[in-house]
């Protein structure tokens, strides 16, 4: 993927997001001894980066493919991206959700245009799912994060960002399903002066870490974490990406999460998820590599249920 | 207090403070048919407008008058606001706060180079402790909301809304002491075209619709809110302003104030206070008012406690 194709993407979703503002603690600055620039990609469209993503992953379908719809499987914030982004081109959105989602984030996807499909709570039943829908409808189906065109979409934040602020040092995002992260450090690498990518991710699931290690995708035994946004492992598509562009990921505790995301919302006034947190949670986890230096930290949402927040 | 004094007073002050961001929700805006800009002063420097007036108030001063120092009663945001904006202008700030305050208040005051001085809780005592430092110490008196120079700052929110978004047919603030009311309700008259300012106040204490019905100053005999920020009554520099340029005053009953506050947390996804969710619940109060209206609204501040949310 080129500096060109970013710029294309960019320009291609730009009538269907928000440039999300960039905020700024003195606060927060003082506190870290690190200089940071927060995108703020809880204000995008439906709360998350991944509108960018899924806007740009339907626009390049074909005509006929656009006729026949797109399908996914997600329970999270891709099932709302892709709906909202499907609504707003025109386009049929078929989400399979296991039948255990909450009521409330099926309700979001319908309330965006999206045809939910319940199965069962399994990642073979849902992948079974959407095969059936992609035979039956022709749709097509659109990963959420292992997908050039989604991890180009993705990228177009940390573009915003570097276009607001040239000379970071540092971007830092949260580690999931790797698209976030991939766009990122291709945007850092076209864009950037010397600016590095670093991954925040959550010690309970630190199967990026160990990718990078390993040299292959791993996966996690157990997936007990607050930041449910990051429960998803690498992909074909993206690990190469972040093999060659990511510098290093970060892991840090449940209880450092917390902690960072207490002080986006107490200091930053921000609603946003323990995702968000958790690349933040890297840089005060490392204080004295990011000490004096320009950090940008892609805040990837704020999608968070009020009734049940940790502090 | 003319235009002139206005763009003068917002040229002053803005090394001090932040031009804050304008936050717009398509998804708000499909719920009550109102076109709705919010002016986030929840992301101003310490987290509210109140750094406006007081930036503005303390470098109108004399330079014998700042060598002397500032003073103040208050153990909310303005406390706070004095402190910051007379430490980044090298004056000392002597707080009158009562000996019940939180000690989180009292820190925060300390944390920005506020001097803090404890007194019994009642107002007889605050008056009585503020007038001593005035003649011990030469120090000046700044009023938290009635006081021109302090209006004139916290109008400079509105003209910065009102350069983002010339034609706005309406302005919504909360009510408290009247400061921020009056201030926007000049920036409206001088830099709008056609835009009212319309004021929220809680029903419990609703002392400021009460004194544009009566004529004169009223008071509040309990003041049983959850908006902690507004339950101040109106002074004789703002009344006649407000009695001038304010077209009505909404009150909103508690429930109201809360529901409010939590679509803004849920939508927005933003951290702000009850009393910023006032001026949001009066525009919901009166939806057939403001529908197709373009509507601002001052989201004032964002201190609040995440140990004890209404929800």
């Amino acid at each position: 993927m080129t500096k060109q194709d970013l710029i294309e993407c960019h320009d291609r979703i730009k009538p269907f997001i928000h440039n999300t503002p960039v905020l700024t603690s003195r606060l927060i600055n003082d506190m870290t001894g690190t200089h940071f620039f927060f995108k703020c990609e809880n204000f995008q469209r439906m709360g998350a980066f991944k509108m960018r993503g899924a806007a740009n992953a339907i626009m390049q379908l074909s005509e006929e493919q656009k006729r026949n719809g797109v399908v996914t499987h997600s329970s999270g914030n891709f099932a709302q991206a892709l709906s909202l982004a499907a609504q707003g081109l025109g386009v049929k959105a078929y989400i399979v959700m296991p039948n255990t989602a909450p009521q409330v984030k099926k309700d979001a996807v319908r309330g965006y245009g999206g045809f939910v499909i319940e199965c069962e709570p399994t990642l073979e039943a849902r992948e079974r799912e959407s095969k059936q829908i992609e035979e039956k409808y022709g749709a097509t189906f659109i990963h959420p994060s292992n997908d050039d065109q989604v991890i180009l979409g993705q990228g177009t934040a940390c573009m915003e960002l570097l276009e607001a602020y040239p000379d970071l040092d540092f971007v830092v995002t949260p580690v999931g399903g790797g698209g976030l992260i991939a766009g990122t450090a291709l945007a850092a690498h076209y864009f950037g002066k010397q600016c590095k990518t670093i991954g925040g991710e959550p010690l309970e699931v630190d199967d990026a870490y160990r990718s990078l290690l390993s040299g292959k995708i791993e996966t996690n035994e157990t997936t007990n974490t607050i930041a449910d946004g990051l429960k998803t492992q690498l992909g074909d598509r993206n690990f190469p990406i972040i093999q060659q562009h990511v510098g290093e990921i970060i892991r840090v505790k449940e209880a450092e999460i917390v902690t960072a995301m207490r002080i986006l919302w107490e200091r930053l006034k921000i609603v946003c998820e323990p995702s968000s947190a958790v690349a933040f949670a890297a840089v005060l986890n490392q204080k004295e590599k990011f000490k004096g230096k320009k950090t940008g930290i892609i805040i990837s949402g704020g999608n968070v249920d009020l009734a049940h927040l940790p502090f």
